[in-house]
């Protein structure tokens, strides 16, 4: 409980600074492989002519994942865990440094792919929004309730690949509402673009509300 | 480091008893979804005619899993985490007494889906299987290394979705064995049965040797 108070004001201190910038931040959690990556490459395309967009990723290892952000002509940052099962808020508090706040709209924490830890730890975002891809089957929400609990967001990923996998959308739908009733539920393909619009009418204007409290560059 | 030598020490326990017993015991770990209850379904319906199988399953919550393999026929315990993100040894000793370990060739620790923790937990077991669902991409070698370096096989499955998850096959094998150059790389699909004696060719001889060692049942 310590180390998690400890976090908690990390996050706070992180929440306050993004605050203060007008950039709104979105932690992306979800299982190894769901699609996190292919997602935000896909979500950085969509909308990186209206707003300055930012990556932080988190991996155990490797720096793949940042390199491919970078590709995509984004700042990214690659946070290597060397181990660990999540992210903290001190390890995105100590590389903010690398990234200039105040020239970032948007700013993207994909976080390790973990069903599990990731949602113990707030970073300081001011949405978590999780990916569970078809593939894995629509019986996770039972049985890994703390990140459907947590998100208030659920995008259903690779929707391409439904019918083969055998997911019943409405099964996870009502299971993940059961904790959460709230959730928004958004299906949708990265590799089709089905889904995409709705997913970005989502984000929009969470990203604008944000900067209109800090900045008012939006507010006309 | 006290966790874990306090967990090794239980592990060692369990695995004097597993082999005193003649029960040959595989923790069969993966990420969320990667099909470990498919598999276990299948693998059991292959072998139940001449083993007796037991299966120990691992969730944070619910006991569908368990419910699946005895519905299959063969004993289930359900372990259930309540949060935590892997089995350890001392969770799985203390649920040991409800299956009589005597009347079993071979049982099946299916660990919580979890690509990273499982790994540093010895449970008693003599193998450790990891699976790797193509679906989940070609590139988890590189980001979670220790899991494929402790495994002593390596399932890549849902092998039917290999072409739509552009998985590479050879990338994936090579970069596994960087860390673990004699895994046994052994792709399949469970469900449309492609691989499965090869599998199932891979188990066979391992129980049959703990056996032999323990109870001379298959000596002759």
């Amino acid at each position: 409980m310590d180390l998690l108070a400890a976090n908690d004001a990390v996050a706070r201190h992180n929440r306050a600074l993004f605050q203060r910038h007008g950039v709104y931040v979105v932690n992306v959690m979800s299982g190894p492989g769901a699609g996190k990556t292919t997602l935000l490459e896909a979500t950085v395309d969509a909308l990186r002519a209206r707003y300055r967009i930012g990556v932080i990723e988190g991996d155990l290892h490797t720096d793949v994942d940042a390199a491919r952000l970078r590709a995509r002509g984004v700042p990214a940052i690659q946070i290597n865990t060397e181990g660990a099962c999540h992210l903290t808020a001190e390890g995105v508090h100590t590389r903010l440094g690398e990234l200039d706040l105040g020239a970032l709209d948007l700013l993207f924490v994909e976080n390790v792919g973990n069903l599990v830890c990731p949602a113990e730890f707030d970073l300081g975002e001011q949405d978590r929004v999780m990916l569970l891809s078809v593939t894995e089957g629509d019986d996770k929400p039972l049985k890994y309730p703390l990140m459907f609990h947590k998100a208030t967001a659920l995008l259903i990923t690779k929707t391409d690949l439904m019918d083969p996998s055998r997911f019943d959308l409405q099964q996870a739908t009502q299971a993940s509402r059961a904790y959460n009733k709230d959730l928004s539920v958004i299906p949708l393909s990265a590799v089709t673009g089905v889904g995409m619009a709705d997913w970005v009418a989502w984000l929009e204007p969470r990203c604008r509300a944000v900067d209109r409290g800090a900045r008012g560059k939006w507010a006309s």
